[in-house]
């Protein structure tokens, strides 16, 4: 089955220690879609301005992702600049944003996407996110994702909606915030308790962490020793997991196993170009060989 | 095989959430040998003072370590006072320490003891670790430990000590403090050039990272979500590292992963209590049991 996503689609402007880029296509929606696209059809639900480059609306559509929910609003589209110091590329120093089309903007969904049964709502305000529940006919699988922004100024409004969701991702920090604990098996116990029945922490380096009622399991990360710029990695994890989640259209240990790894390898590819350049060109040949060696990393034997 | 242990015996006095202990018996070669003691014969090089319990000297005994090249001198034991804060487990604080006898011992190895082949150096001046070679006459696997005090401060002589061992073992922070280099991957390719062939770095909740010439590899932590103490955990980790390869005797792939299993199983019951309290009483029945339901939280169906 398909998936849909609502996140933001950005002009990113990032520095870090292996050089500048200008104007990258990026946003949360963006990052989301390039994964996900790898494992099944991806709508996107976003907006951008009338100064969205021609070339960058082209080259999603060639890669087959549905621009039919992709609002073109008079204004600017919003623009990130960041920067990832030497030492420290887990964490992203914002410099600037320029919200632009996303101060008015209100999600909406095309008719014939009504019927979509598995929707990710990529990092977004979180009033907005709860927008687009009232498209939803046969929601089957919905995750969520935040960040600490929302997470210190608009909690309510979050934690009403993850009474709504399947799943949650969360990093570290974010869950660390957002539960008030410390140990992340004691975080995800306590997100568990906020509604989502599945809880999913990212730990950067460290891999990621997956709980529900039912289990719990854990992998390293791939081990990635070149590191460009990991803008996005947290939104091509999403991607990859909810991508192969409603493809197998399965929630099982073993399915949810093999999602969580995708999503590793996926992400692990993302880091090592600017923006989108490794995963615009990503084929699922590449993730699959990458994965072989991905599960020798952490084999018994 | 049997394997020895240099290192500290200490009196501890920690403050952690769960509470203050006074007068514990701690320190690395203690711990260590609390640890390796489940797996193999151990023999331990330290020293104490005459004001040392003896009901710590008899609580070893009954573990069945040897205490040959335990030398008790004249002075006080060596005193550590530490504290953890809620919210940062994984930082020790330390608060107080009174070296007492260790300003003066030199360690020595009896004679029956000279033809260890397995010796792990654990926390301990450099230039006193250095010391122990002379009395070696066939080891075969030389492990290591140390602390950023001595790669700050004795850097010299912990470089020439790297080129004469075999094995390496480095929390996160220390692995980066020694190699200059943050990402973890690039950390320890860094440290097997300075002479180890085997390069392990421990990362507390986050698991550990194996790496070789030959092999790489990582397994995430045992999760513990009731973290009562941590010291000694990475020199319980280590016990169970070198206690295992010294019983197996041998340094495969497949013996190298199981160790690595071993050592982190064992150091997930040291979190659970303070000082020794966990693993004093801790038998190979619980270690299997414990690692059965590791395997599966990272096992890939």
């Amino acid at each position: 089955m398909s998936v849909g996503v609502l996140g933001t689609v950005a002009l990113d402007h990032v520095k870090t220690p292996s050089g500048i880029k200008k104007d990258m296509l990026g946003g949360s929606a963006a990052h989301f879609a390039m994964s996900a696209r790898l494992f099944t059809d991806v709508h996107m639900v976003a907006v951008v301005g009338k100064d969205f480059p021609c070339k960058h609306l082209d080259f999603l559509k060639r890669k087959g992702i549905d621009l039919s929910s992709l609002k073109i609003s008079s204004g600017k589209t919003f623009r990130w600049r960041g920067e990832y110091k030497k030492g420290d590329l887990n964490t992203a120093v914002t410099l600037a944003t320029e919200l632009g089309v996303l101060q008015t903007y209100v999600p909406e969904l095309q008719k014939q996407q009504q019927n979509l049964s598995n929707i990710f709502l990529a990092n977004f305000d979180p009033d907005l996110q709860l927008q687009l529940f009232k498209y939803l006919k046969s929601p089957r699988l919905i995750g969520l994702d935040s960040m600490n922004l929302w997470i210190t100024h608009k909690r309510k409004s979050l934690r009403r909606l993850m009474k709504m969701v399947h799943l949650f991702v969360a990093n570290d920090g974010e869950a660390r915030a957002l539960s008030g604990e410390n140990n992340l098996i004691k975080a995800a116990k306590c997100l568990r308790t906020m509604g989502p029945r599945m809880i999913v922490i990212k730990k950067g380096e460290h891999g990621a962490l997956f709980y529900s009622d039912q289990v719990m399991f854990s992998f390293p990360a791939y081990p990635v020793d070149k590191v460009v710029d990991p803008t996005g990695a947290g939104d091509t994890f999403a991607g990859g997991l909810m991508g192969y989640l409603s493809k197998a259209n399965k929630l099982d240990d073993k399915t949810l196993r093999k999602a969580l790894l995708y999503a590793s390898t996926v992400a692990s590819f993302n880091v090592e170009g600017f923006g989108m350049g490794r995963t615009a060109s990503l084929t699922m040949r590449e993730v699959e060989e990458r994965m072989k060696g991905f599960v020798r990393f952490f084999a018994l034997t």
